[in-house]
């Protein structure tokens, strides 16, 4: 099958039969739901992009797997340029939408399990590797949007009582495996036909041992959709969106050629390790792109606010663009240290990535300062489209928001702002990457053996022996 | 009459013939509005604080002008002491609420007009002093709510287009003015009964040299709601809040007795000076109210989430403690060097408060980023109250989300953090004090001629003569 | 006696018998010492200041113990108002000298013993006081300038261990007591009349809880000069400097009415705290005054480039200016918050004087970065005083160092930056402040409990009851 | 010849007859002078390295020039992967010796004039290719060490002025020109061979538009040594070291076959951003090992002073690791991103060296502010080696400063952070970054042009259309 085009993608997910909950209730058009369509849209326009030949370099690829040209959001990545351009494909994604790709989490997974399983196998004459490349052959040859389940509950429970929430097997049979449990943040789920599940951290019990594929309509999946920020969305503002789900795993049967990893406990820090790595390297080509929005919104509100070329507004936007590039420099970074596995993918270290997620969990907050010390309060101040389009306030809006360009010019950009600062996108743009997994405790040890080696640099240069 | 209680407050605001427009239509019942009435509920609590016999020290005094006890928002600041009582009690309602004071822009603008109608009466023999005066007994005898209408529209417009568009005189009559044009970010609007309307800095034509007070349910005022971040609020939340809004004064007629400033070009930059700095000053001390709740808020979530023993955690608390309280120095420091004016009342040194300003548009924006290191995205994923309420959820959502303590207060606690991130609070933290007016240029410019004696001092030091 | 003139005082310490070791031998002429002069040079300079009519109000004051007029240096600050004075006098003498001005460790040694003696007499009937007041009253007659000795050898030593360097009483006779171990960190000790000695924290033992003051050229007293950076300064620079240094006290005799405290161990951890707040406050007023003195000297070599109009540079300079206006509005706010004490000094809020000790230790750094960001690497090329003299180089030394001014003033203002950024001058202002005594431990525990309180604030208004 | 030994190469140095002026006078034997020693300790360290088998593939390559292995310090860089190559190289380096590397300079000046050289030939059918080709031939056959001098002297004068002082060509004789004029911040012209001098921004005049190479004691060639800051250095404290010095030609002939522009106005820009390109990446190379010696001996410090388990102390050092790390990165990720030149050799976008020379003069700073809270004034403090080795002093020293390991590697240590922190070692790691040219100007003009590029996707987001 070619590459889905947006329709088809939006057709593709109205298909499948979710299980989806939002204020209590089941939610049964989901895909018209006005909470889950921004997300849609944020999809779809991914796969037009895919589509569209100018971006064809930078948002396809031909797959190893398959031989075929696919979308490489489905791609399992080879060497360090490869890293690279994925970081410019979540760039490009990142600054057409402002909001979440949705598919990062997913993508990261698959790269994580490629090497993980192939030593699995190796070591214990298991099979996951296979299975994971029909998996990929599947998801690639149908173009199918993969959600990434990792993140586990967060409770301050004894290990006992983790058992009973963390996601694990609850039952062995011929065919394969009956998993009960929940993950976290799962923010494309409701946009995706597929999920991968893998353990967040090392496990040390073989029941969460854990990794596999399932739909996402498969039975026994419960979606339950958070509280979301809108930002003051109206109706028709139309920004594409993300929408964080708690998946419940409330027996699902996962059939054994679905299965990645089932029991090697010594395989689950790897697996997450990595996962984690490729996940931080991904934030920083995307939230780059949603840098370049910002830059991009405040630059055009400062020209309709007549300020563009006032001494502090221009250094604001160096500035906020230095900041921007520091991150999206750190992600190329460490794609550019990269390093070749045995399976025939690669693997990122974790320390250089972890400067990656300290630039990105950082400025985004200065960026939005500065952004917001040019826009200062107008985006909060301007009306609705409804106002503008009233009769009766019409004409008062129009004289007291009027600019330099069409006043209905000024009063959008400042709802994008608005959006980029307290809707959908700013929990994307300085919330979700606090999440990047992967422990500090570990980057902690990283570095700490790192350490050794600075303190015997100096206590040469020092004349201290030994 | 005695204070207000906030039910009493309540039925007050009910009664006006507020000209109210939401979503482009007139709105009815304002006070019912879910968008207006988290900002009521504001104002009524300042009531119930100040009457509250433990806080009376902190929230009334007795007013030089009645020799009555009045609630402190009403208050002429007479000394350093009294400007310091004045940020102890904006901290105490920012510390309760979370939230917009709503009062801050009227009691500055009143404080600074004090002082300048002083003045102008004493070099024009003008009566300004007395309407002024006259006013407050007023407004401290029924103890009503004033606002603080300053800031201009925001136009890249022409100085002759500007002139339809700022505030002026556009007829006088024998007994009094009548005025056109708009205000904008008018917070407090909705839930005062007065308005006070100054210019927002130095202006040149006579016509826009007016400074007033009328009643919120004049003649001719009509405010226009802007759109406001609710940051994911569900109905059953209950937080505070506040509204932003557009004034506009279309023809509004204002009898001589309220005029407090009238064609006297030459005292309306002072008169903008003296409010920002108040304004900057009161800044100093809401914010770091609602600061104290952001970090009380994150200290509950990091102990019913088991980390707050975790020493980054209690790092982080530290580092946004610290950040808060610099934030409240800064205004307790320009307090205590603030020096009585002839007129009774006291003006604060723009420059000096130009480090409050500085420093509240800055370090919440660091707060808010330590603070969401801490709760990650655990604020966004945590459903409503419906679904924890919901018979076919419940009992998941407990899971989950299960805490040392009930899992109701672990969710609670999450939708306050995520309304002080993304709602309406935020935009309190956040970008209000990104407005506070009063020219960066003028700051400069003051700046500049302290530079000289420090060049005197670096000079004499090098041993350069002259 | 008057206040002593710049030169009395020189002389004054010429006379003392002070037992300096330098570069491992004993320095028989210690005022001349290239090394020691500058020190020296910098009390001359406050002790003209004081004789100056035109700083008498800041620099002088009437002493409540004695009635006379004294050197504000040697004061018991008795309220908020005069502590903010303390803070002029601070700031006006950094600004003077871009150096330590090395009597704020003793003025706030004898500040905190005031009240500390009183509530110890008031306990234990001691007489402590009085021999405070009496030794007072002996420094501000003959304007004595006294050293403070706090800090304590830095060891990694076991408790037993540290027994053996810890200042401490090793022999009580009737008359007095005979004192053994070491303190660090003397800036001012070459350049006073009498030390005070202090415990620096709670201590346990009584022999340790010793506090008293001895001549510096008391009999068992040796001072060592520890390694100073003299920023590449060339003879005939003239600065002013400091000089850091090792006190032994090798078994130095105290007589009884010289003591303070004598194994009243309860008391030492409040002493220790009165010090810490004192003397944080004390660095918010001098290290704003060599703010001061660096900003005019990055100003003036603007200038003198020609780039002082360049973007940048303004704004460099702003911000450098918010920066130390910030330190100093931190000092300015604890000492308005200061309390009086029953034996008529004041004391000053630990916490509140730990966000002085923050920005002390912060914004110097920035400051300082910011500075050379534009004077970039000039301040390390310019030639010394000798070349720009010599007949062979002068002429090409004017002619490639040529500026707008004489190239004299040229390279005379880039030696003051070298001395700011890497000489005695840039120990005082960037190290120092990082010994502020008094204990993050305890920092961190008082904040913990206000972390209660602000709690109650998030859980009442989450509505968490309970 | 193989590879210079440091011995060999301190002998080579020996020979030259350097024409350098100290204090006003002409200094006899330069590579003798305490001053000059530290800085040939530090080149000759670099040679060692070079022939050290173990480090041959970091510091040495095979020439694609002369196909005979040479020190990689006088390579002419391919591509991506040796560009990182490079940084690995500098940063190992600023490891061994926490010292300027002196030959960065020349280094990238070779590079930057690789591509101009031959794309001026192509326009022009001039030699300089072929003239820049043998150069390269002589300096990497005869392992020489080479200056590069780029920067003008910084004057405020006016153009015609500027004539005066610009390095210049004076006179055009058939076998060469005559140059007059000086070069400011010439860190390693009294460590080099040969000087190679080129513009540093674009000029108008043809006879300032050139570049070429001499020896360092060619007749006319005048060097001046500047103030340095020695950090409080003491005899045989051994560290390694930097001298600036003002280089003056005054009248220098440089023969046509070491000319590499000549004239060529319209290539002076590009040389210059080539040049500014290569060096900011430098710099990310050698200031990470810089902070890698600084963590390091903070690291140690901590330990001895056994500190080394606090919670603060260990944050610190992550905090230092990661902003050193994200001064790696950056040089990482422009190295990552380079293009390859016709000419054989790459070159780096500007812009995107742009994000390194910002946080190198940055981080810096954050880093000693760290490092500086861990060691607080102890390193001040410390006497001196003579001090502990008197017999006088000794014990009093050994007592006071003990620590877990041998009180004199405690001295040591210390001194050792002493200098990078006060020394030529901060001098190289905080105050030469900031001299990274190429031009503010020019940085803000390309960011500028990426700004329309971010105002499209806002635009469209938001629903702008045009």
């Amino acid at each position: 099958m070619a590459l889905m085009t947006g329709e088809q993608y939006l057709k593709s997910i109205e298909e499948l039969k979710l299980n989806i909950f939002m204020f209590g209730e089941k939610t049964e058009n989901a895909a018209a739901s006005p909470v889950l369509a921004p997300a849609l849209k944020a999809v779809g326009a991914v796969c037009d992009l895919a589509a569209d030949e100018r971006y064809k370099d930078v948002m396809t690829t031909v797959s190893p797997i398959t031989g075929e040209r696919i979308n490489r959001f489905n791609h399992i990545f080879q060497n360090s340029s490869d890293l690279i351009k994925k970081l410019k494909m979540q760039r490009l994604c990142g600054g057409r939408m402002a909001a979440c790709l949705h598919r990062s989490a997913g993508l990261d997974a698959m790269n994580a399990l490629y090497s993980t399983a192939f030593e699995t196998d190796k070591k214990y004459g298991t099979r996951y590797f296979d299975n994971l490349r029909s998996f990929l052959a599947h998801v690639q040859g149908g173009d199918l949007t993969v959600d990434g389940a990792v993140a586990d509950p967060k409770e301050p429970a004894s290990e006992s009582e983790s058992s009973e929430i963390r996601l694990r097997v609850v039952e062995r049979k011929p065919g394969g495996v009956v998993v009960r449990g929940a993950k976290m943040q799962n923010v494309g789920v409701c946009a995706s036909h597929e999920i991968i599940a893998i353990p967040s951290g090392a496990v040390k019990e073989a029941d969460k041992a854990i990794a596999f594929a399932v739909p996402t309509d498969a039975e026994g999946i419960m979606i339950i959709i958070g509280s979301q920020s809108d930002g003051g969305a109206r109706p028709g503002d139309g920004f594409y969106g993300e929408t964080e789900a708690l998946v419940v795993f409330d027996d699902v049967f996962v059939p054994n050629e679905r299965i990645f990893l089932n029991g090697e406990t010594e395989f689950t820090e790897t697996l997450a390790d990595r996962f984690a790595a490729f996940h931080r390297q991904s934030c920083s080509g995307s939230k780059s792109g949603i840098g370049d929005v910002l830059i991009g919104a405040i630059a055009l509100a400062a020209q309709f606010n007549g300020s563009d070329k006032d001494s502090y507004v221009r250094n604001n936007l160096l500035e906020m663009t230095h900041l921007n590039e520091t991150i999206f420099s750190c992600g190329v970074a460490c794609s550019a240290m990269a390093e070749e596995t045995e399976a025939g993918g690669c693997s990122i270290d974790l320390p250089m990535t972890n400067v990656c997620r300290q630039n990105v969990t950082r400025f985004p907050y200065e960026i939005t300062r500065l952004a917001r010390s040019i826009t200062r309060e107008l985006m909060i101040i301007v009306p609705s489209e409804s106002e503008f389009r009233s009769e009766r306030l019409g004409e008062y809006i129009d004289k007291y928001f009027k600019a330099g360009v069409r006043t209905e010019y000024r009063l959008k950009i400042m709802r994008l702002i608005g959006e980029l600062m307290f809707g959908s996108a700013a929990i994307d743009y300085l919330t979700e990457p606090m999440e990047l997994s992967g422990g500090d405790g570990k980057n902690a040890e990283s570095r700490q053996r790192e350490l050794e080696d600075k303190k015997r640099l100096a206590g040469e240069i020092a004349g201290i022996d030994g």
